[in-house]
């Protein structure tokens, strides 16, 4: 039984983060969160008070780069949990910390170092995985990429393939019919965002590693509520661990992009305002393009008053049970609104930040406190679901495939 | 008569203006180059060099935003005529160095300030003309506006309106039918084009002042040689002196654009990528995003290699003679390849380079030597052509409209 939270980052996804552990706190205890920027911790937590929760929340400035601030400030909380939602560029930084202090770790995304993108698949053995032996060692419990995507839908997976007694493929599908009514927005930092389809796509298809463009691969999908919508194969975390854990079977991850979208990155990528490398204006001076766009977009977070919409993201995952072929599509539908109006963001940071939160809950209560290194379809699916189901995410199923039987989980 | 020349700037259009002043050394004398970076001045002195011209021809260092500097300079080198190519954001500054040691000014392009765009028209009431009293009192010649657009066009309007008893309307067209091949990129410094399309688009009707806004009025016109094409009503230097001297005539310009660079225009600018002011970057540093789209866009001058295909550029003249309606368009096809071969540079360069040269030459053979300052509408368009034609840009006139007869300026 772990509890006392430390929440690293103070952006969209952490003030769910935030919200959610308040929410929680009788399970959660003392709550901690730390950035850079400390006032942004503060705005978060004047968010949480507004809401009427007076649950012991205390703010700190930290450098999350530097893995013995992170382990001082664990030290001087005394918190057994730590949340990290802060930028991709910080994940083996805080997880060193929990290392060397042994409290639990949880992440939303897979480490990133700011001058290089998609690197050579596995993702995950760059750079996380190589801590598993460390985790192992001193029993740190580490779950990796426990948002949504990745996250929720690796335990999608790992429960559809629990009723199967082979799997075949899985195709992750995460559709944003919401509209923000900006001209063009991201929906989380931008730099991240862009970073994500700039490279090389990897997938895995016939127990092998393949590789396509951005927008190369298209399909239209039509899914519960949000209808047919079409979704292009992209890079994400979750195809590298679930292809490692179920070789067998196909992994592919579609993100929904809208033609405008899809314009306007085209134009942005071919000009070379999405790169990550420095170039030389005219006055001598040298800038990172992406940085400049990221400086001329909405802040993510400014959307969420205005978002409107759903969203639709589920796995189909197909295989054979008893000889005979069966398909199911695990789902979950978000309400921008709804979230905005509980938590005070838009849906997708509500669909990131809620799930790592059931997963230091489920740590708290030791039945996902591994004590090692785990990816989510490495964990028991069915208590997530659960709490999942009670704290803003149920868990849905079409049994039979995307025109199939449309039930709860637990009617499965 | 006035001899020896000093040419300010050292781009592509100071590329060309360099070749021809060499090619009419017998006429101009000594020639100087003078821009902030002496190596650019070397470089094109080499090119000119290596086309087998002997003639002299020195590199200087100046900061053209400083008059006294250039005013220094202009006594040092004892030029008497200044052909200003730099930046737009110089002009004033060199003027007045032309104004106090007394020497010609000619300019391609009206002056601007960073930080403002699309001022109250006319434009050059704003700036230039404002020292229109001091160039009569000292008996400064100063030729305003002298490359092609601004340049030659107002010399084709005065030349139709010199065959007519009373002129009704002044349309403009300037089409490039060429391609550089990439996948966007402009023809001459990206700073300086945006500005000119992200504003207020400024036109004369009905004797007074309209705006309408870029690309929301678009026309397809039928030219010579590069046959129907799509162009858009522009803000542009030469409607300015045109409506002015011309107030009786409507006056407008179109420039030619495909879907593709107003799709890739678009969206920069809703991005905010093509402003002017500064934003704030996440880490604090400021940047003036159009100086970063410049950074990451080819160099205009790169295009020229491997530039194909022509321009047309034209004004469509509309009046009464003796009356009956009459309509004439004078124009010019220009070639990027034969430009390339000829001087090194593309054909935008070209056209914008070579008049300023020949308007030097008719300042110094004394037939352009006004003692004032003019728009070149304001000057014998004759003694113009004919060393047009000479020198590379050949006038044509369709008799009758863009359906008329085709015929050389001097048949008519």
């Amino acid at each position: 039984m772990k509890k006392n939270v430390l929440i690293i980052g103070a952006g969209g996804v952490a003030q769910v983060v935030a919200h959610k552990c308040a929410q929680h706190a009788d399970v959660l205890g003392d709550l901690h969160i730390a950035s850079r920027t400390v006032s942004k911790c503060d705005d978060i937590i004047a968010s949480v008070r507004a809401k009427g929760h007076d649950c012991a929340f205390t703010a700190h400035g930290v450098d999350a780069t530097k893995s013995a601030e992170v382990a001082q400030l664990i030290r001087d909380t005394g918190v057994q949990i730590v949340i990290n939602v802060g930028t991709a560029f910080v994940n083996m930084h805080v997880l060193d910390a929990c290392i060397e202090t042994g409290v639990a770790y949880i992440d939303t995304a897979i480490h990133e170092e700011p001058d290089k993108i998609c690197e050579t698949p596995p993702w995950y053995a760059n750079y996380e995985w190589k801590r598993r032996e460390a985790c192992a060692e001193k029993g740190v419990t580490a779950i990796l990429g426990a948002g949504f995507d990745p996250g929720v839908v690796n335990a999608y997976a790992r429960f559809a393939i629990d009723q199967m007694d082979e799997v075949k493929s899985i195709d992750i599908v995460d559709i944003n019919a919401g509209s923000h009514g900006k001209y063009f927005a991201t929906n989380f930092d931008p730099e991240i965002n862009f970073r994500e389809f700039t490279g090389v796509v990897y997938y895995w298809e016939d127990q092998q590693w393949k590789e396509t463009t951005m927008f190369a691969s298209g399909h239209e999908w039509d899914l519960p509520v949000v209808g047919p919508s079409k979704a292009y194969q992209s890079g994400h975390d979750e195809v590298h661990s679930l292809a490692t854990n179920y070789p067998q079977a196909d992994v592919r991850f579609w993100m929904g992009f809208g033609d405008h979208y899809i314009n306007v990155f085209t134009v942005l990528k071919n000009i070379g305002l999405l790169s990550e490398q420095p170039v030389k204006m005219a006055d001598g001076g040298e800038v990172v393009p992406l940085k400049v766009v990221k400086a001329c977009l909405p802040d993510p977070a400014s959307l969420a008053p205005e978002y409107t919409g759903k969203t639709c993201i589920g796995d189909l995952v197909k295989g054979t049970k008893d000889g005979e072929e069966v398909e199911l599509f695990v789902y979950n539908v978000a309400d921008h609104k709804d979230a905005y109006e509980e938590v005070g963001s838009q849906g997708i940071s509500y669909t990131a930040g809620v799930p790592p939160v059931a997963a230091a809950m489920l740590v708290a209560s030791g039945e996902w406190d591994a004590k090692a290194m785990k990816n989510v379809e490495e964990l028991d699916p069915k208590p997530f679901f659960t709490l999942l189901d009670r704290i803003g995410l149920p868990t849905r199923v079409l049994k039979g495939g995307l025109k199939g039987e449309d039930m709860a989980w637990t009617d499965l």
